[in-house]
């Protein structure tokens, strides 16, 4: 793409795609979770994740789970291995991790990343009609950390999970 | 699938899709970066991504940069609007965030959630062959976090972007 950037220094800092690097897959990002229940809960019956898999490390007393937004979970095998290769293989996939015994303590036991010390922002979901999701997850009851009439950017919303991670809201065509 | 966990309390938690989330897509996760110009070098040159779209904010004096893993650019759209709304339906989308002037800073500036505070873990990336990929980043001088062989997951590696965060990396088949 043309480069004519404002930001001081970035002129050039872009190189075409090594052939070395076909084939890679952004699969996943992973936040650690203080409560399975309210996240397992939170991320499929309101956004509509599926569970594709999960792994308990009792012995280490924390468990994994790998969600996804899948349309066809016909195509996922059945064969615990093959299916954590299927996973392997997608986009968009969200790993939460949870330290056993985390949920019985008082108040968040994780950080955001918006205030200090400041790092990872959010993650951001695009949804067909963002006027109706934002208008379902508000009778939901789930907390908005930006609503659409909010601010100057009245084209995206963020709301917060169980945790208080911020989770962007966008629609990939015009919002009239 | 089958819940049968170890982890107390989750039997249950999880729901079905509701038909209000059909169409959402986990579109991108978002990190906050140091220096534009070492990121991008970073995700392009080492690790294979586009840059689809940047969008400086001067008055604010900040750059927002979106990057993917795009096997096939030619259908991205040229119009800058139409090329935002494409790039709002993919998955596995970073959203790097820079603050002019950060790069100045001595020191590291963000915070990569792996000590405490905790919370954001990793980024993920899947490479069909993990082997000759961790060789090709070791040439690179890319940091490593946990190398193939250290720990007891052999089959697994993490590297750090030049913020730190780490980038675990995977094969979505078996490692020989």
């Amino acid at each position: 793409m043309t480069e004519t950037r404002t930001d001081p220094g970035t002129t050039g800092a872009v190189a075409a795609r090594d052939p070395a690097t076909a084939g890679f897959v952004f699969n996943h990002t992973m936040l650690r979770i203080k409560d399975a229940r309210a996240s397992l809960d939170f991320y499929t019956r309101v956004l509509g994740f599926s569970l594709l898999r999960s792994t308990d490390f009792p012995e280490a007393a924390f468990s994994l789970y790998f969600l996804a937004l899948v349309d066809d979970l016909s195509a996922m095998p059945a064969d615990p291995e093959a299916r954590q290769h299927w996973i392997a293989g997608l986009q968009g996939v969200l790993e939460l991790t949870h330290n056993h015994g985390t949920e019985d303590q008082d108040g968040p036991v994780y950080h955001d990343g918006n205030s200090e010390p400041r790092g990872f922002g959010h993650i951001c979901l695009s949804v067909p009609d963002l006027r109706a999701t934002c208008a379902r997850l508000e009778a939901l009851g789930v907390p908005f950390q930006k609503r659409l009439e909010d601010g100057r950017m009245k084209h995206l919303a963020f709301i917060k999970d169980p945790d208080g991670y911020w989770i962007e809201l966008i629609q990939p065509s015009p919002l009239v």
